[in-house]
């Protein structure tokens, strides 16, 4: 076993660093050394002693080893360790295992008073089908404010979906030396959120057909009795969750006994039109056999058939709402205003009134609290909310930045990632997330590669699974040059936010100097506060140190208040032209059926609501293979439809699946547990 | 705050009983107190000390409070220190909060030189659709074993489903003062087992439908060049889980590039024939709309669908396979060797052929470490696999109980709970769960309602929901023993597994002295052991002391060792047929159905395994409306299934839904969260 002390580090260029001074008696043996990797602590001697004993630095090997093997290579420290390093008692969280916890809301009572810290959010370029290395970035910054430049700091990501895991891209965790671990419970199951989301979602989907089984087979009188059965006396009482469609309906009774036969007409019967109906099942699953299906056909369901569909869990609304709710109380009026659909007459039904809504909210009372995890070098991470930004809100939760915000204090960085290009994942991030929370980040970061520039600027055509040409492995700076329009105009659309943006190239090896410098100095062309190569895939917090840097002046030298891309208060239409407009877009279309749906939403009063696009992540436009900086389109609307619940109207841009497939060979054939050591193998 | 000590009882008869002495002065300002109800610990000077400060006895009120409201009055004592009293310490758990911990499967090798304590299951009568308190006295009894018997005791359950718990039944955690508790964290994902087989079971589906796409559409060449890519130097490699394939096609070459033409035929092309897939999707919620369903209406995915359905999760075959394994190895080998359907020329397709078998164990890594909890009294409980013995095994699993009887030891109490009457709950018990443990009860017990037995008697129709009819609420003792028919078939079957026999009298408030005699007679005349009333739902342990003496008695005297109903080198329908005698048929009808898929399985070499009987809960006949003992009739069996990787032979008696519906008025009306406090409210 090695017990070297400091760090070694390979091919490493420029700038002095600013180690962190721990107390390391406590924690050197902390760590398992396998195979060639492993960690060690700093010995200096204690000049600026800190309260934590859970940061260190990794100790790199190149070239990178597999996500994997430098993951299961660290023993990661006992997660009340990291904890306690943010001032949080066992009080304060629940334990799942030894590396995760959930923390509880009630952090955010007993804090209120305190100040938040700096926020900042990590969004991309349009990106390749590979990914640019956003959560491997947003890992390696925190690594680097946490374990080298002594900052407080806390990470906010989301849960990955299981259906990727097992299927083309693998898991999330990061990559290289900056990753969440331990790697695998953060890509399967982690505390049981996303399956949280699915069970609450599937039993409302459940109760919509049985009910309308059940009005369809039933006389108002026989519903009416077994909804408010008389009990052993003879009395009839409202459960109260029945109290919110009474009041929907303008009844104020509270004895069932005193309804007319109308009103317990208008009570009974929710009525549903069936071709309304937008609630659909889901599954964190790629199971391209449920993008349509038929339901019903049993022999007892009498021919109730109907066409439907599954979506992939992290699309649910209620994953929207676990990412924008703030309160118990606030998830509870959330889930029991979700509409499913309409009634024949044109009325939206919720969740309430299918008397549901509190036992969607018991099924949530534990996904509410975020999961906290930690990375490579011992910083603390909250995992909350879900991915996918194209076809869903894409964000971590507000809560979990929320409650970030306050352990790490002024001072102190909060990093949080939004999913995809800065066109959906910041635009959903500061247009939606920030307009619930209140909170307004200081500084955005947008990561870029030199290998995604190239493909803008004319490189032939990226795909998953196939070598790269050899475009994206020789020095091109034509075409780095040329792909900076996509970059340009991402920093033009976030700098109007108000804040501050920084560009973060992800390094890669076969990437050049002169490559690196175009983008730099087109970065700052377009407005950038600054650009920073990173190299924490390969090398950790150490790599993203003068990011780090960059990152602290930015937020120190916040110049405007937050501003929105639109106002709520004008039309649906107007606001999604205002988006429109910052794809590049000189107009919009919209199908009959949007047209349609944009009336009824304003007509039943949601045109207030801020707007979530669903979009393709790979084009500013709807045209996917439309890379760089495209404008002058229309851009088509195909659908528009409504979660009210969580807060926001949802068009639907082109043609976007919400159930991925599994190709011919799934990540799941190299996916195997080690039996005898009861590790998991194969894990990307 | 009330300080009394001792116990407080109402309404209790006879017997003097033995209280535990316990060290009262470190737990007993454990518990808050609220409304009405309390908890203390006796303060006797301690004569006998013991090693536990968890045990405590609840002070009773009566009438008996709602199950939630007894639940919630009690302040639950961390699960580290009910561990601690099993001389467990935190490397042999993970905690899931503060009131539920896993046990790691490595306690079973740590504890393999140790000896087994008594093991005891508990069965019931034919019940009705009510339930007869089967969990109820389950848990009771151990209380009265732990609390006041001073025995070291586990209680084995199985996680209840969340289908039931938002439908008709409500949740399993028993009832009155004998539950197990939190009973709402019990009732809700518990550790999220079920969400594991659930993502599990669906990953394997999602897989069957996406290979047989992929092989439709391409070429072998293409399916080879997907299924092992050439790497960058060119160079194919098999993944380890394909090695399962080749074998089984007779290939041994290591090398992809060796495979003649023919064998890369074989290789890739599963060739799965439709129409023989039993694999099904699932869900843990009643969505009776998911019975019959058809998939695949996808336009990408070119016009093939199919018919197929969704049953409940806690009857897929992952389920059993956890109830049944022994080992992370043991489970990895069931997991792959599962048979989906067959190939169109009559070979059984395995998870493994699909490459998923190590995918699936690692979504089970988690669930095979069952979650230790612990009743109203401070005994601790082992939750683990699931209900549902009439459409599964719905046995508690087999390593739940085995670390249980290592850790109760010699002289120690292991009580575990078989699904349902024992005709199917003990029976496959006895025939599947000890031959695969190799464990051996020494008794079983019985448990029986006057209710129940009234209505085996001739009683009028019981029905959930339903007023009881004046027959159960008064005296009728003629109408009581005409009913013990059933009793004494489920006695004497019972009995020919070597075990002692006793009948637990679940007592109800209306039954009468009369009532309970004639079944304590007609239990006896029998053949039970013992036979013996139970109030343990009004008065918890205390209430089962009687039982917990018999049962104590029964297990220190058994004569026998453990037979079998039928041995298992004989062919299928011989123990189909052995095992409808024990139901009192005279002989088994098979539709065609059932003769193919028998002939099918005996060719495939499967007629070795056991019997696993889907069939009606309500009777021991398929006529659910046929009380009593009847006989002379004809089983007939309509379909036969195979679980091969849990290792039976699944035969459907009649009409079996496999999944359930949600009523008009659903229990989840009346289910809510207290935003203020957290606590949820409405569970039953």
């Amino acid at each position: 076993m090695s017990t070297q002390h400091g760090i070694y580090l390979h091919n490493f260029p420029s700038k002095p660093i600013v180690p962190r001074q721990t107390k390391t008696s406590t924690t050197v043996f902390r760590f398992t050394i396998r195979g060639s990797l492993c960690l060690t602590e700093t010995n200096n001697s204690s000049k600026t002693m800190t309260s934590s004993n859970t940061l260190r630095k990794v100790q790199v090997v190149s070239p990178v080893p597999a996500d994997i093997d430098i993951a299961n290579s660290v023993q990661p420290i006992h997660i009340s360790d990291i904890a306690k390093d943010l001032n949080l008692t066992p009080n304060h969280y629940d334990l799942y295992g030894k590396y995760k916890a959930k923390v509880l809301l009630s952090v955010l009572d007993e804090l209120q008073e305190s100040k938040d810290g700096y926020y900042i959010v990590v969004g991309g370029i349009t990106p390749t089908p590979l990914g640019e290395g956003k959560s491997t970035t947003t890992v390696g910054l925190c690594q680097a404010l946490g374990a080298y430049l002594d900052k407080k700091v806390v990470t906010c990501v989301r849960q990955p979906s299981q259906g990727p895991t097992f299927g083309i891209k693998g898991g999330a965790a990061g990559g290289g030396y900056s990753q969440v671990i331990p790697m695998d419970e953060f890509n399967l199951h982690l505390t049981g959120d996303i399956h949280a989301i699915t069970a609450a979602n599937n039993l409302l989907a459940a109760a919509i057909d049985a009910r309308i089984f059940h009005e369809s087979t039933q006389s108002d009188k026989a519903l009416f009795n077994r909804l408010c059965p008389p009990n052993k006396e003879g009395k009839r009482r409202f459960s109260d969750v029945m109290f919110s469609r009474l009041k929907k309906l303008g009844i104020s009774k509270t004895n069932p006994d005193d309804l007319t036969p109308e009103e317990v007409n208008k009570f009974v019967r929710l009525d549903i039109d069936q071709n309304s109906i937008t609630w659909r099942r889901v599954m964190d699953i790629n199971d391209r056999f449920l993008r349509k299906i038929t339901v019903g056909q049993g022999p007892d369901e009498k021919g109730m058939v109907r066409e439907t569909a599954f979506d992939i869990s992290v699309a649910s609304e209620i994953m929207a709402v676990l990412a924008l709710t703030t309160s118990l109380a606030d998830m509870r009026e959330r889930l029991g205003k979700m509409v499913i659909g309409n009634s024949k007459s044109g009325d939206p039904v919720t969740a309430d009134d299918l008397g549901v809504g509190g036992a969607l909210t018991v099924l949530m009372k534990d996904a509410i609290n975020p999961t906290l995890m930690q990375t490579l070098e011992g910083t603390p991470v909250l995992v909350h909310a879900g991915p996918f930004a194209n076809i869903a809100h894409g964000n971590s939760s507000i809560v979990a930045d929320r409650i970030a915000l306050k352990l790490v204090g002024p001072g102190g960085y909060v990093v949080t990632e939004a999913g995809f290009g800065a066109d959906i994942g910041t635009e959903k991030f500061m247009n939606i997330k920030c307009r619930y929370s209140g909170l307004t980040p200081q500084c955005a970061i947008i990561v870029a590669t030199i290998r995604a520039l190239k493909m803008h600027g004319g490189g032939p055509a990226v795909a998953a699974g196939k070598p790269l040409d050899h475009a994206y492995l020789t020095e091109n700076v034509a075409l780095v040059e040329a792909g900076c329009v996509n970059l340009a105009r991402h920093i033009s659309n976030t700098k109007a936010y108000g804040v501050n943006v920084i560009v973060a190239i992800n390094k890669f090896s076969t990437d050049t100097e002169a490559e690196l410098n175009a983008v730099r100095n087109a970065s700052l062309a377009a407005g950038a506060y600054d650009a920073v190569i990173s190299d924490h895939h390969g090398h950790g917090g150490r790599g993203a140190v003068d990011l780090g840097i960059a990152v602290q002046k930015a937020c120190e030298n916040v110049a405007q208040p937050l501003k929105f891309l639109y106002p709520l208060d004008v039309g649906i239409k107007e606001k999604i032209e205002a988006i429109a407009k910052s794809y590049g877009a000189s107009g919009v279309e919209y199908s009959e059926q949007a047209e349609k749906q944009i009336e009824m939403y304003t007509k039943q009063g949601f045109s207030g609501l801020p707007i979530c696009m669903a979009k393709t992540q790979y084009s500013f436009s709807d045209n996917a293979a439309a890379k760089g900086a495209p404008s002058g389109f229309i851009l088509p609307i195909r659908d528009v439809r409504a979660s009210i619940g969580a807060g926001f109207i949802y068009p639907l841009v082109g043609t976007m699946s919400t159930m991925p497939g599994l190709p011919t060979r799934p990540c799941f054939y190299d996916i195997d547990l080690d039996t005898t050591t009861g590790e998991v193998i194969g894990l990307s």
